[in-house]
């Protein structure tokens, strides 16, 4: 299972696979981007050469402009994570799960040389104070995790509340390791934070 | 105590301490906009303006331009992060310390409506995979952190290894809350992973 790359999926699709279309490679495009370098320093122009996207094709796809086109990165990149872990989460424990998403992470990291970080992070971050579109896609985002988990946690026995506030922990601790790994061009902060989230939530 | 501002020291020194020199205008001008919206986006014209600096002043302090100035920007940030923390973790328990540290900043996010993030997350996920002198700033900080927090939950009889572990969930998790609070426009997320930490670290 793959962490939300997207530049790959070109790389790997069957030759027999339809072509993506220029809206799908808009989006993914700037998802790729905002991964790398985050939203202000993701311009429109490097949007199109990457997407190889014919010029009036992206406002012809959204007419918002950069916004639009960030919030449907968001959403997309939100989707995959989304999937991976509800797959994780439904052959595991949570405990196991959650290590095992972050795993996932550190494999990541490991081959992209620490390039990619999260789509959601750095919206959040540079823009959603000031882009209203962009911060409900960051924020519909981080609540899907944390409802995931939470879910998860009291289907294991964990009361409501206190499961709810685990589930914020988790995903807190994982755009935060994500932060540290980029930060100090290591996995050791991803694999720190494994270890002790997997104690914790083994724990009863 | 107040968590890493910077426009206001000036609006609250007495009337008769010594102005801030150009380089420190410089230094808290780049802080503060690194904090509130990025590396890329924070240009030199902006921070001269807001620094009211000459112009010429920034190649002068400065040799290294953007990149060194905003490393000096982290050092000095990530200096009154460790003085904060220092301070609560020699008053009180590791839980309470850090629970009182995850106050300060719900009390900063609620005054500044979320404008003011973390320097070293800003730069981390914007260019600490290009930038040397930022990406080692940005390591430098989190290291100390972690090591501060560490130290605490050894002294407090924490194996080594766990103390470690523990003690990056814990950066990591305020990290990650930043992100949170920020895309969400909600302390929600910090008041939940703040409750969740309060009750792991007080577990023995």
């Amino acid at each position: 299972m793959r962490v939300a790359s997207g530049t790959r999926e070109s790389n790997t699709r069957a030759p027999s696979a339809p072509e993506p279309s220029t809206r799908d490679r808009l989006v993914s495009a700037t998802g790729r981007l905002l991964r790398q370098q985050g939203y202000a320093a993701t311009g429109l122009n490097q949007v199109m050469s990457e997407a190889n996207a014919p010029k009036g094709s992206m406002y012809f796809h959204f007419p918002g402009g950069k916004e639009e086109l960030a919030a449907a990165a968001v959403d997309r990149f939100a989707a995959r994570i989304t999937a991976n872990m509800t797959s994780l989460l439904a052959r595991r424990n949570v405990a196991d799960a959650i290590s095992g998403f972050f795993d996932l992470y550190i494999e990541h990291f490991e081959r992209t040389d620490f390039r990619d970080g999260c789509v959601v992070a750095t919206v959040a971050l540079d823009e959603a104070g000031t882009h209203e579109l962009l911060a409900d896609a960051a924020s519909r985002a981080l609540h899907t995790w944390v409802d995931l988990v939470a879910d998860a946690l009291e289907s294991e026995g964990r009361p409501h509340a206190e499961a709810h506030d685990l589930a914020t922990l988790v995903i807190a601790a994982l755009e935060g390791a994500i932060v540290m790994a980029k930060g100090e061009r290591s996995v050791e902060p991803f694999v720190a934070a494994r270890n002790s989230l997997q104690r914790i939530l083994a724990d009863d």
